[in-house]
């Protein structure tokens, strides 16, 4: 039997679910996809509704000097994305031309913008909460979303490259960004179990570049910063990470001034939903075709 | 009177409907804006609710090989954004992290991925049904949506690098592209009042590039092959483009290979609606507190 022919990303593109675009990673959305993260969206601002986060949305950039300073060249360079344009001469202009006709690298020629792809929906918001000066004594909460990049191809449906990334930040106290990352924790069981989901939550790092990165992780692990909520979607041994619920002690608080109402540096955690992973992992559990899903994990997604 | 101060920008920010990220054409979303652009949604849904569209939502990349093929840097290169990456060792990365410490710049080691900022929704939607074979005798309709990537940095509000496009595109004989268009115009037209925007419809061309882009942005016109629903936003004399009619006659067909059902190559035609520019026209004419907004705005709105 071959496997190749028959993997779930197969199966995904076969039904319409998703479309693919010839880049490993990339791929349109069916309309059945889009009503399960729409569903999912939905459950999630339900799940929190008396919390009262601010909403902000954002695009799928990010400003290229805030990026810089965030140090995500440091810890993850083989992950970013920079957005490059051309701004050459008409005479530039048919030299590239000519580039592209024979096949030839035209790429070499675009210069880098004022604009990042951005890596995860919280990197723009540190920035403008700085800005708004030091917290109220309550902190802050924020229900932010984006599409957000990784450079890493892959076969793996649920390693895109393009996806989306629901998230809530706390911003405050030491003992308010902790107490918010254990309420998540309770509330992805309750989440996971509502959608019928197999998972378990364990402790886990992030994929830090080269040989300084490995002692990063090992450090991360050893602090538990970071944990997540598992899925088995393409592997049972390798289950997927579906939400990461992370506590960055002052980190940001440092590294962009964002101060306590008496003036301390603040404490940050975020829970981040990684919504395309979810519904792969719901597409793997429950099938392909949507109607056939259990009556209580329709009803929750209103399909 | 200081006008820059009070700019309509400004106003936007200092109400958290748009959030500052200092780079100009790129903003957060505040919860009263992303209401309005959902609301927004909902409504161009109803009103196409009896056409049956196949419904598509792409991520904010496209496939670069495409994108060549498209023609897309022959015609508006000043526009594209190409996502580029870092793949160099251990190394390399040092010498990155030096470049960012001292304020040099770092990009030039960056490298192009598969990967292109989508320019509007509808490109990557062709190569996907010329991949299906040809057309059934009604043709193709589809509802899509992605966020768009246009490097024109601007202090215009309704000029922004990075926002959302809702598209329907119709694809088959020349009449049903035809038709398509002039019942989308008439759409339109009802849209606008229904939201309470003042408007008017008239001929319009793309921003070619160059000397001979001029030559081809005149035949365009001549030939009435794009129209636009224009609003004031910005200033009377120069309404924004919120939403556009195209009729591409065989250009698309001819290019992905896109064959009606008796063999013919074939046409297409799109309504492309300028999310972020309605709901900007709607802050500017209504106000920038949406609770004072016309009563059936507001229920057309669903707000």
């Amino acid at each position: 039997m071959c496997q190749a022919c028959d993997s779930f990303l197969d199966r995904l593109f076969a039904k319409g679910v998703l479309h693919e675009t010839g880049v490993d990673g990339l791929y349109g959305r069916g309309q059945a996809f889009e009503a399960v993260i729409e569903g999912m969206d939905r459950l999630i601002t339900r799940t929190a509704a008396n919390d009262h986060a601010e909403v902000i949305r954002f695009p799928p950039g990010m400003n290229r000097a805030l990026f810089e300073k965030s140090g995500y060249m440091k810890n993850f360079p083989q992950l970013a994305g920079t957005v490059h344009s051309f701004a050459g001469s008409e005479r530039d202009h048919l030299a590239l031309l000519d580039n592209i006709h024979n096949g030839g690298d035209w790429t070499g020629g675009q210069g880098a913008t004022d604009i990042v792809l951005t890596p995860a929906a919280c990197y723009p918001l540190y920035p403008i909460v700085a800005r708004r000066g030091p917290l109220a004594p309550e902190g802050g909460l924020f229900d932010i979303q984006s599409y957000c990049f990784r450079h890493e191809p892959s076969k793996d449906p649920a390693r895109m490259q393009m996806f989306r990334m629901r998230e809530f930040v706390r911003i405050g106290l030491p003992e308010q960004a902790a107490s918010f990352r254990e309420s998540w924790l309770e509330r992805a069981r309750d989440f996971a179990e509502t959608l019928q989901l197999p998972h378990h939550i364990d402790v886990a790092n992030d994929p830090f570049f080269g040989r300084a990165g490995r002692m990063m992780a090992s450090s991360q692990r050893e602090q538990a910063l970071k944990f997540e909520l598992l899925v088995p979607i393409e592997s049972t041994e390798n289950p997927t990470a579906c939400q990461s619920f992370n506590y960055h002690q002052d980190h940001f608080g440092e590294l962009w001034g964002i101060t306590t109402a008496s003036g301390e540096t603040a404490h940050t955690a975020c829970v981040g939903f990684g919504m395309e992973r979810l519904a792969l992992a719901l597409f793997k559990h429950h099938g392909i075709d949507t109607n056939g899903w259990p009556n209580s994990v329709r009803a929750a997604l209103s399909l």
